[in-house]
């Protein structure tokens, strides 16, 4: 057995209750959870047929739910279309696609890939320049970026990917949110290309986050590598039903557009009011940035409303979107409240 | 990127109905499908709640199902339990714990862990001597074996453990279907011993296995690097539901031991009104040992009855258990038109 002596340490998420109620015992429950950016509306549940849970996911389904992806990304063909139970279980996999080599991430952004990449051996280093990127044998971006929502144009990342293949290495967009950020900038459509690998999520934009379902966008080498390692029912038969119905429901998918980018202003307004900056983010998630996120974050976490804060951004808060109207005027009762706690000189630091 | 030259073909599946269609189209639907060794009577189905769907699945959640694995299987602690979307996506990481070295499975026996170990880089040998196993850096046994049935004892595993962990090897012993085998035979409860994984999987006893649930109970290192590689949220929340309640159900697993048992004792008598030998097999299917399986395959395929057959053993089949009174009657009367086809002195051959 291989010595696994470099211990990677877990990453710190949003969305867990468990950890919510040992921060702030003492808060009324449910919880508002805004410490994801999973929407809230999820896409409508059905009644799953018996086979689904009982029957091993047939091949066909699975060629369904690729044809599915094709067109709700524009994929040019199933072929370039890997299906994994969740993106997160694909990243390692793809980290180990080369030899282990430099890692570079684009950052501050979600943690795992810079873990995954360690776990596959990588010297890893998260970079704040696009240009730098250029030096990695392993480039991830996330586009557009979580937590703060920075979007990268697909014609860089188009040069970033040429400049990568042509040395033998890879290029990986993680378009997580992408399904509501400016998909005019997706590389979907171009993973032919050599060394480009795109991730797309499922459950974040269609709220169904527990089915664990995510897709990796690549040359046919790639998925078919991929394929082999998650061998032939990568896919739970109900990830594959939802899978199917709902990445075809185009009209569901254009009103939940509609609808999440008015929630999301309606949550700057509402933010606005309270003198609290929104510093960008996209229609799922809003990133704060202010003197005080901490004191933000444990005031609302007191009366059971769920930021994300990170242990290493002072400044930073992700506020995913209340999910009804009790969830609406709870964030603005909290909001109230905390602000009348407030010493009167306070607001300036709050702005 | 890495040249994925040597190309692992795919294996060969039970269970696809896709399949099924193409090889017999003109048989009566719906197929009556004895091709794998899934139990027809799946655990009573319940509603799951809208978080399991919709919210990332809870770590505590995550826990509880851990530790109704600990009780069900007699495992020593929860730190020796990984939890996976299927044993099947478990198989290539966990020949990849070691550097490429001679991987060697006792066979014949399931297809998938020659094809993971070669994923791994390892060389694969499948043999038929159990003393040579020791010879190996990756050694593997299904147990009991998938398709013929064949035991291996506890003791004899637990002291090639040794003889394999002695030289940084690691015994992989698959009990997939140890839920209806001789349990006393079970490792489970020996995976502290350094390079013992042991593997069990939810969806073929409980019948459930379009969820993707399986098990790898290993020392603690093992376990926490599979967990890192799959990351926070491999297990799909209805698998954590379904997994917590059937796992802790005891009094239904007692109950459909008896069951199957019964029900296998019943197919193996009709089999034998037909002069069909059943050479071995557990619970959840038989196997069976003729001289012209291909025959008996097509003549039943054709009735829309669809048991196992395996390309490289033109004397063996697998049968699964019929699920109703429905499906019983369907394979006796695809077996008596069968015999009464015969020429008269075909009997002989069967037998």
């Amino acid at each position: 057995m291989k010595a696994f002596g470099e211990t990677v340490a877990a990453v710190d998420h949003g969305g867990s209750l468990g950890r919510a109620r040992a921060l702030f015992p003492h808060a009324p429950e449910p919880f508002v959870d805004l410490s994801t950016g999973i929407n809230p509306h999820s896409y409508p549940l059905f009644d799953l047929p018996t086979s689904a849970l009982a029957r091993l996911p047939e091949a066909a389904r699975l060629q369904d739910l690729k044809a599915a992806a094709v067109l709700a990304y524009g994929v040019p063909s199933v072929d370039h279309v890997m299906a994994a139970p969740g993106t997160q279980s694909l990243l390692p996999q793809i980290a180990s696609l080369m030899p282990p080599g430099r890692a570079m991430v684009l950052g501050p952004t979600y943690a795992e890939h810079a873990r995954a990449a360690a776990l596959a051996g990588h010297t890893v280093t998260e970079i704040g320049d696009f240009e730098a990127l250029a030096e990695a044998d392993l480039a991830i971006v996330v586009n557009p970026n979580n937590p703060d929502g920075r979007v990268v144009s697909r014609e860089h990342l188009l040069a970033l990917a040429g400049r990568l293949a042509a040395k033998g290495g890879i290029l990986v967009v993680d378009e997580a949110f992408m399904d509501v950020g400016p998909r005019a900038e997706s590389l979907a459509g171009a993973v032919g290309h050599a060394g480009l690998v795109v991730l797309r999520s499922f459950g974040k934009f269609f709220g169904l986050a527990g089915l664990r379902l995510g897709f990796a966008l690549a040359p046919a080498a790639i998925t078919a590598r991929l394929e082999a390692l998650f061998g032939p029912w990568a896919v739970a038969g109900p990830a594959l039903e939802y899978g199917v119905r709902a990445l075809a429901d185009v009209e569901w998918q254009a009103h939940m557009r509609a609808t999440l980018a008015s929630e999301a202003e309606r949550l700057d307004a509402l933010f606005s009011r309270f003198g609290i900056v929104v510093a960008g983010g996209c229609p799922l998630f809003r990133y704060l940035d202010l003197p005080n996120a901490g004191d933000l974050f444990r005031a609302l976490g007191e009366r059971g409303i769920l930021l994300r804060h990170f242990a290493d951004r002072p400044r930073a808060l992700r506020a995913g979107l209340p999910g009804s109207a009790v969830e609406w005027q709870r964030l603005e009762t909290a909001l109230s409240e905390r602000a009348a706690a407030l010493p009167a000189n306070a607001e300036e630091t709050v702005r």
